[in-house]
């Protein structure tokens, strides 16, 4: 088991391993109150048929009551309703401010349970248990929490830190190759910021789907979001560079309409900018080259389907709330990301020339 | 103008003083975000009337763009349906982080917008101008902000401080003398809890709506406050004094069905509370007469038209949260109240006592 101590407003370990979950109980009792009694295990439907039995045996083992909230998989249930109904649920099970929420699943599990958290007696404890990559090396770790409103993604939410994350390898069995390249996507982002080494550790890599593999890209990926979130927990500043490939990438799940996922549009959202910071003799290296390699290695799909015109209105649509400019986060060298301002009516020149 | 300077989380002051609102634009910047344009000014209905326009003239001079969120008066308008329409309409008029709100009401206003302003884009700031005594006194400063669950009241929300809080004196002139009335409560609390000279000061006084005597009891209840909420912001420990007649008083207000007012039944429940105290030796003088004096020049009516098993279940019911045992504030002396905890089973007991 490794551990990863996040020092924000809130020290919290990330605990990697094997064989986690059924030990859950042990590793989760010492990071909460004392007077904690009752859990509340928030998931979706398809989590909840393959890893919340083993989970609720462990706490209750460790002597927790358990309650479960259950709703169905999908962006459309990261939502103010789904928040409301779970609020309501954790009072009418009278959960007291010593209890706590385990969130067990991808993203959007935790990104809700983490915001009910937050907002549920003005404040309790919760833990994440990452199930998919992606969790596990972005939104579990640095204390982002939040809903979708109808007029954009993540509109609503808290900063609020977990008490601990536990991310068991074991359940990368059960994610989908696809699933696996989406957290993948965010691992290489990491590189990209602040790791060249990764790039090498890819080059010499036979497997994605290794656990050898998901260790290292985990636990190098953690380590630099720790880093970044221990410098601005509150997204002021720094902690936008984690934002490499994703003003092109929420364009393209957007013009997708969602059918293509986060990372597989983060992936596509970072060639496409490496390649016009190259162009436009903003990087004092080729970055693109070992981007590309890195990602073509897992087989990604890197054929961007929509021209600069449909991309640069989706991404002006989303940042209309950030005023006159945008700021792009631009790989200088491999491993050194730099934040960028433009004027948003370069956004589209800066696209085309990603995409040509 | 009076100012108090709020040290917690954030750093703020509370300013007292006449004709306030027409100078809010000037005296809001300096508190803002250099790059807030945008400022929506949430409010209900009966106090739109009153005070929207100055207010909106006042901020619109100072240079800022402002939209206006208007809902209905009443304790049920403080909901998450009515928080979730105030998010969307925060995104449809594209509030940025460097925006802000305004509250402009009593408490309802107050706490709602606060929790808007906690949750949208993770967090944006926002001002109190609270227009009741009860707001002034109480809920606009310290950071407490929520909503009501169906299950109970205040159970979601942030601990979230403004930026400022404006006071202006003038707003009490629109007031009820019941308004008044629970706002002068909470300040015979403070004094109570920490300040007997408030005792005499009421002794001298000829009336409650002259001008004078609401800046000296709004000041040294926003004093104590301030040495309160400074002490212990996230309400783990010495916050719990403010709640001296609380608990009696929400139990008051739930078997009123709420036509008993926050106010009015702290009154009550602070005579309850201390007459209990003096009759079990719990206090160490008779706080009893100088607090039944205070309340009765201002004419509270002061008669608890339940019983103590109605009071005790009505108290309970919304206390099963916190476990076998419930914190009681315990008037030592007058000005020093102190917690109590006393196990559950007890409670009957101690309400008859303060009844007979």
């Amino acid at each position: 088991m490794e551990k990863i101590l996040i020092t924000a407003s809130k020290t919290y370990e990330v605990l990697t391993g094997e064989g986690l979950l059924p030990r859950a109980g042990r590793l989760i009792r010492p990071v909460l109150s004392e007077k904690a009694q009752k859990l509340c295990i928030v998931t979706d439907d398809t989590v909840d048929r393959l890893y919340s039995g083993v989970l609720s045996d462990s706490l209750t083992d460790a002597g927790y009551e358990t309650v479960k909230f259950v709703f169905p998989p999908g962006e459309a249930s990261k939502s103010l309703d789904t928040l409301s109904e779970l609020l309501e649920f954790l009072a009418d099970h009278q959960l007291t401010r010593s209890d706590a929420l385990i969130a067990l699943g991808g993203g959007i599990v935790g990104d809700l349970t983490g915001f009910a958290a937050a907002s549920y007696l003005r404040g309790i404890d919760f833990v994440q248990v990452p199930t998919t990559l992606l969790a596990a090396v972005d939104s579990s770790v640095g204390g982002k929490t939040g809903i979708n409103l109808k007029a954009g993604k993540n509109l609503a939410g808290a900063f609020w830190q977990p008490s601990l994350v536990l991310f068991d390898i074991d359940t990368m069995k059960t994610l989908s190759y696809d699933l696996l390249l989406d957290g993948a996507a965010e691992a290489i982002k990491a590189g990209a910021i602040a790791d060249r080494e990764l790039f090498s550790y890819i080059d010499r890599v036979d497997r994605l789907d290794a656990p050898e593999t998901i260790r290292y890209l985990s636990s190098r990926a953690i380590e630099i979001k720790r880093q970044v979130v221990e410098a601005d927990e509150r997204d002021t500043g720094v902690r936008q560079l984690l934002n490499f490939g994703h003003t092109v990438g929420h364009a393209i799940e957007k013009c997708s309409d969602f059918s293509i996922s986060h990372g597989h549009a983060v992936a596509m959202g970072m060639v496409i900018c490496a390649r016009a910071a190259l162009a436009l003799g903003w990087s004092q290296e080729d970055c693109l080259s070992p981007l590309l390699a890195s990602l073509e290695k897992f087989s990604f799909p890197l054929a961007c389907p929509y021209s600069a015109e449909e991309l640069c209105n989706a991404a002006l649509k989303d940042k209309k709330r950030m005023g006159d400019t945008i700021t792009l986060v631009i790989p200088a060298a491999l491993g050194d990301c730099r934040l960028k301002k433009i004027p948003i009516s370069q956004l589209n020149e800066f696209i085309k020339a990603g995409l040509s």
